[in-house]
């Protein structure tokens, strides 16, 4: 589903067929929440700075995230990238899924721009205890005297999760977005493909739209629901299924696929 | 080897018992050999670029290594980093050894700092072989009328090895340095400490200067030799031994071990 036109007409997709029942909209993760998932799926970054001639200097970084997602960083002032934020607080970090992909431009990654600032008292507290939880290693060097705790006020935030998804949001939204509390679903998008596909295909007959699917898989498991592909006499097609209420804690997916079976064959058996 | 001053002089290391012979003075790679090798051990960087308003914006890309280490970049004119790109050349691009480790500050990373230019005749040919041999998604969208090729004209370069070891070269260097044939030698290494365990033992005693080393173990192996740490009755060592001459293949690696085991055991022999 590319949102951009890449201007060149002739490379039309492959026809998909149509849902032949009602389906229900079920939500997705808004960029804000994507943003807010990746920043709390790893503790490294890249971070983007002005040397002093001007130009964009890149170096990796680890980093936490304080409860409204401002990365915390700590960075010595011998180092490049210390010396340019000491200089010019602008600055933006760039976090990519860690998951393993195949094709490296499908993998989720994050822009988060705006300026850094030297918290103080109780919040530079806070950003300490943030950072150590978040990176282990830093109890090594957060004491040095050359290192300095940054926190980033993200102005801006630009979400990119694979070909053709991408949208951008303000700071204001990122900051009260919530990570998705199921974060890395690849073991259970597994155990779901491996051990459940009766359960996949009974979503896909009820409550997906393609009473014709032959065979479900799911591709992906969010707060909101799963993402299916089916195979139909018809051809390929996407389906989305949605819990009845989002997933709020870590371990909430197996209750919520749980029920979501229970309903699709609810449904299936009625007349 | 810490080349920077912390501030903190009561943070002495443990002492380390020094060789009890003489030790042949074995190179290691270059800053320009690190940052040339890296370039090869992947194809996904963060690029650092100058949005509009002046600040440092970055972004994921994939890239090929041109044969002087120039990257090859193909990016959208649609998205922020190839606006950016269109309206100012200064880039900074940073590669991470791709290689897992479990402090990730102990990972091996380089930045390379210079100006994009769009290749022109024979150069753009070159550029786009070698950005669709080494990106296999590019061909999907190489030719999108949006896409361009950037090629980066390196001019600085600042390497970082790992906590302590860190450097910086200049783009001519850069430019001649070749990466190291043996790439990634995880492989190699785990080989030899499973299976060799006496042939390092040999070479520690033989050629890394500690006759009284009681074990050996092979930490990192490059084009011009090993890296061992060592056990002895007055501590832990660390000791490096070189090859005869640089590997200069990538299968080059065994037969240097090879050679290495043979002249330490000779001269472990002689009286």
């Amino acid at each position: 589903m590319p949102e951009l036109d890449h201007g060149v007409p002739s490379e039309a997709p492959p026809p998909v067929p149509p849902p032949l029942s009602d389906v229900a909209d079920v939500p997705r993760r808004t960029p804000a929440e994507e943003a807010r998932t990746l920043l709390a799926a790893t503790n490294v970054a890249t971070l983007a700075t002005l040397s002093d001639d001007g130009g964009p200097w890149g170096s990796m970084v680890t980093y936490a995230a304080l409860p409204d997602g401002s990365p915390v960083l700590c960075v010595s002032q011998l180092a490049e990238h210390g010396r340019n934020l000491a200089r010019d607080p602008r600055a933006s970090l760039v976090v990519v899924d860690p998951a393993p992909v195949t094709d490296p431009l499908s993998a989720g990654r994050v822009t988060l721009a705006g300026a850094v600032q030297r918290p103080e008292g109780e919040a530079r507290e806070a950003a300490r205890a943030a950072y150590l939880a978040a990176v282990a290693s830093g109890r090594y060097y957060i004491d040095y005297t050359d290192f300095s705790l940054y926190v980033l006020r993200v102005e801006r935030v630009r979400w990119v999760g694979g070909y053709g998804r991408m949208s951008s949001a303000e700071g204001a939204e990122y900051a009260v977005a919530q990570p998705d509390p199921i974060g890395d679903a690849r073991g259970a998008v597994d155990h779901l493909n491996a051990d459940h596909a009766d359960a996949l295909l009974a979503m896909a007959h009820a409550l997906g739209g393609y009473p014709d699917a032959t065979s479900a898989r799911c591709t992906a498991a969010d707060r909101y629901g799963l993402d299916l592909v089916l195979e139909t006499p018809r051809g390929t097609a996407p389906a989305r299924v949605g819990f009845a209420a989002p997933v709020t804690e870590a371990g909430g997916l197996r209750a919520a696929a749980v029920e979501l079976t229970r309903r699709a064959r609810a449904s299936s058996s009625s007349p």
